[in-house]
């Protein structure tokens, strides 16, 4: 299974999370571009890194609003959003290939990953962005998405993530994080719904029914206090299972 | 010989120029990359434009200062400057591949441009980010100067640009733009320079002298009153005199 | 009757609109305040020309997206938006102080007034702002709608305004822009309708039926081919009517 | 004695020193503008809680600068600074009025503090600004400097402030950071340096020779490891030192 995380998210003399320190866990970085966090200088440092660890490099695309963190939703027009993916996808690419590595995969962010996963409109704008850059990068996201549907219409290979530190409604769609319960920060709970996502392709919903829970990749968190230690125990719990930990991109 | 102009140069609601007829007039397009001017719903559709055209897509890139357009000179780190270029040059790529053409030069903006002539550090950054991105990617700027020696140091290829409708000083500089009789408005003396530049490679600097001018392409202007049909005159008389167009980039 | 219109709506070197034209013919100028347009030069420069001729400048405040113009809706919490409408006034005030001149009333723009005819939650955080700042300065708008509330709430004093050249539906509403006749451009009936709001306080609606339209304020735009002569030819013809024009804020 | 720090300086998500725990320590806050930092949502807390503690509120004005923290020179023009410092003034007094409290001094931030320090054109364009907005309100930076140079020429009262923990050349001025113990990290040396300015009005200067330097306030900082805790040091060293701790603005 594939391990990811958001890295690169500071901006000029700002940090957020502790990239190095992730790189060394994660095996792809979803890397910020720029529009709702992340700086040029942020994107070629963490590009080197990724590249010296093996690390696959995905554009976190999102809304252009720093201020917002790229979690607002914004009514954007479809062709200025996918021109906006483009940039992005783009911009890494650059700061990528000069770090002798590539732009491996997309994944939106924030508020856009949030919208892609049930609105067609931005959906379909992620995708048409990604089907006129290249066809064969694949986008990571929910299952039975609006974004899995855009990928499939366009032949885009499509990666399931899964969540080890969110509960899951009986729907298979995340908690709302406003709700009590909404996030597991009990370690042993979250290593063990890793074990049982990866290992059963199952976790236990909201309402104490199993369901079915598939997954290419595990997203991991770094940015509160505790998470990285959490995503290291995650990491080993994994290995110690006999889990093989290795990008889901080609 | 080439004819170059800059282009994209809108941002959001607001545009300047006239995009669609000066990519009739020029062989080379500088495209702003959104860090002066430029958004990437411009940047997309002039690379469509671009390439229905046969135009060669160049980055012009710049600082990070819309509210200045780039004409502001900013005392950046070198580290930051390189990686601020390599973010524009990868962003216009994207926005490149998606229309079917790709990035085929890079031509720095503004105050950047005037810096990088004479500064070896800014220089040495805006070289250092084509050397780590593609090293076969052009350059295209004054002759002698910190860029074009910059440039030869990691040999990186780099063309020279001439002005029709600027006053040379005798050393082969540009004649600042605050004097008088810097512009040349006159449509039949910017059409004669033109032809002297390209049919005989020099050109008569303001005290008088001829001093020699070789230039690969020759740059056109369209944001200002009649430039457009300035650059249209420039064209028909080098067309009338025999001279081939093309780009300058391979 | 007073007469608004949009101003100091570019950016940089991007202009949109003729200020100076149009602030000739309006009592009340609505400053863009940098967020969604304007920037501090323009902002400066605007009140100091509104002045100097007895207009009233107005908060054009808007949502933090240069590139939307504003003109896209965000889902901004209620607090960061309350913080960002404070923000803007106190800029333009400050831009207005120096200018021997002083913010007299707030209009919202874009998506951020048709969000705040509607949507409760971002109508209080308007008037929540303007509360904390200042609870006499005036807000400009639609009748019946949320932020007509959430200004009454606060005993924030509320103007209504209406437009010449916009369809009505049989509601009071304005006909949404996608639909066709929605923007009157035939000069006549743009005129009709201004005198028929301010001499009879009514409009003829898309029914064909005869609606209430109260106004303190008509709206004039000014960004258009052939705007500013629309304009122009509505003063001119409220004139003729002996109708007074005036600013509507105190 | 004032002692002054700057505040404010976290924008959006990210944040930077601790805002709280400085505002029990300084009776001065620079609080950013959101040009080179900070933000609406944070300016507008930062003065409640200023406002609540006594503490007085001043402008940190900075370039327009976000990636770069306002620590690079921007050659600017002067009228396009004037407008750039009277838009930050205004929005932070938009805040710092409904917080209660008012912009009670401005104090140049970073690149544009050292620029104004000793450039004759920016000093002025600054001292410009408030000369417009209002000729009373105090500027806050070093003697004999060209800001206080233009601030004098228009009337407008410069208060000096000095440095606890940088080491000061023979001539008065500040020891480039660049340069091995320009910045004191002893705690011992910096009280020291601090109760010296304080009580005796001089420091001895990098040559060993004990200079003059006359101070209304005292720069603390707190974003970096140790700062607050040191900062606090001083404080009390002072009040034990009998010396009154005020602002040094009416």
């Amino acid at each position: 299974v594939d391990l990811n995380a958001d890295l690169g998210e500071g901006f000029g003399v700002w940090h957020l999370g502790d990239d190095t320190a992730l790189l060394d866990i994660v095996t792809s970085a979803n890397v910020a571009c720029g529009f709702h966090a992340g700086d040029p200088t942020t994107m070629r440092r963490v590009c080197e890194q990724a590249a010296a660890r093996g690390v696959a490099v995905g554009a976190q695309v999102g809304y252009h609003d720093l201020a917002g963190f790229g979690r607002r939703r914004i009514d954007i027009a479809a062709d200025e959003l996918a021109a906006d993916v483009l940039y992005q996808i783009g911009a890494l690419q650059g700061c990528a290939q000069a770090a002798g590595t590539r732009v491996a995969y997309v994944k939106p962010h924030g508020a856009l990953y949030n919208t892609a996963m049930d609105d067609p409109v931005q959906a379909s704008a992620v995708a048409d962005a990604i089907e006129a850059y290249d066809p064969s990068l694949p986008l990571l996201g929910l299952p039975e998405s609006a974004l899995a549907l855009a990928a499939d219409d366009r032949g885009i290979p499509y990666f399931y993530e899964a969540f080890a530190d969110r509960l899951y409604t009986s729907a298979g769609r995340l908690t709302d994080r406003s709700q009590p319960g909404a996030v597991l920060t009990d370690p042993d709970a979250v290593i063990a719904q890793a074990r049982s996502i990866v290992l059963d392709g199952r976790v236990e919903a909201s309402d104490g029914s199993m369901i079915k829970v598939l997954a290419s990749s595990l997203c991991l968190h770094g940015d509160t206090p505790g998470a990285v230690e959490l995503a290291l125990a995650v990491r080993a719990a994994l290995i110690g299972a006999g889990i093989e930990l290795a990008p889901f991109a080609p």
